[in-house]
């Protein structure tokens, strides 16, 4: 049965690293004291050993050890034998490139589908959409596919943002840039924001978390969905 | 001689389309009354139709014909006999998509090294750089490379934002996502704020405008230029 949590972001303000999500983490990884952790994305370019050591430092109240998954010979075994997952969030475009070197898509997926519990956080959350494609992040490297795990039937927007009335600036609004890509893709888009989260146990899927969620269909006006909806709708 | 105008913005807050840069396109367009829009980057998913409009009644206080790059039979011939060239904003990854899918990224390229006056803005001075990896565009669509026209020495990030120090929310500001670019990526990076252009020509490139510009070297503290510097050290 999928076991899933999907954030918007690792740290909500004033917070610190996952401490809002503390509780969810416990039940979502009970079954296991070991976690290995998808460090790919590398946040402000920062190694894979600095950042699993941040993940450490989170999951240490709660007594759960974190394994890197760059320190593993083979990583295919390693998320095929691991007992729980947690890809970081970063850069989106760095996190796919790395997944596909390694030819570890399919078996993410494969794992996951096959009942492995399983944290994202922001690109660690975008990833389990059907693409890429609705990331806020800049393309710093070129990956092979926008495609991605397709773990849930819509796209997600991470860290998403309600436009500022008040801005002179004349960069597009987020809605502006999900509009844009309906313009060319079909698939739907759930703008999550910050503190919120979706949980997916086995064929349901809700969002919870403080805030609603704005969700995008093709030729639909946006609509805002509250917390606590079952988001099986969306497709 | 080369002869371009790279805009960071073809609107400025409380302006209309071009206004602020009118008189500076006037010098540029001189030599010609007609003037060949590229209308790929689609803001707002508008049609290349309506896109052409817009650029076009911009482009009516001082006489010139607007002619969109979607009108002509042959794009390619359309570019190579093109007496002046404007690339209008949008999203990045659409117009990269459709100069590969025309065949018009080489083409572009020289005409504009050739000597066809170019004027960008956002987007259309995005695919000036190397490559368009400092976009703050979403990847709505797999484009065939990330590589662009290489028309000045340098990476451009278009309506660059200083962080706001007030904010909470937790996504990566702009000069993250760019020191982020650069641990994967040597080419520097000029951070073009919203008023602000650079003006090529022939072999010289002065930043113009109301604004200093923040460039981005890997391995230096990002510096800040001063408008009317030549920006031809930047490498």
């Amino acid at each position: 049965m999928k076991s899933i949590i999907l954030a918007s972001t690792s740290t909500t303000h004033g917070g610190t690293y996952l401490s809002y999500l503390m509780k969810q983490l416990e039940k979502l990884f009970s079954s296991t004291n070991e976690i290995v952790f998808i460090p790919y994305a590398r946040p402000n370019g920062m190694s894979h050993e600095q950042y699993t050591q941040i993940a450490q430092d989170a999951f240490d109240p709660i007594k759960k050890r974190i394994v890197g998954l760059h320190t593993f010979n083979d990583p295919i075994d390693a998320i095929k034998n691991a007992q729980g997952i947690f890809t970081g969030g970063g850069n989106t475009f760095l996190l796919v490139s790395q997944l596909y070197k390694y030819d570890l898509m399919h078996i993410l997926r494969d794992a996951v589908l096959g009942g492995t519990p399983y944290l994202g956080t922001s690109a660690g959350s975008n990833i389990c959409g059907i693409t890429m494609g609705t990331t806020n992040d800049m393309p710093i490297v070129y990956p092979p596919s926008f495609k991605t795990l397709g773990l849930v039937p819509f796209n997600i927007n991470p860290h998403y943002l309600d436009p500022d009335p008040n801005s002179k600036h004349m960069g597009e609004t987020r809605e502006t840039r999900i509009k844009e890509y309906q313009t060319q893709n079909s698939i739907p888009v759930v703008g999550l924001r910050e503190g919120s989260w979706i949980r997916v146990k086995g064929d349901s899927t809700f969002l919870r978390g403080p805030h609603s969620a704005r969700v995008f269909e093709q030729g639909k006006e946006p609509e805002e969905v509250p917390s606590g909806s079952l988001l099986n709708e969306i497709k």
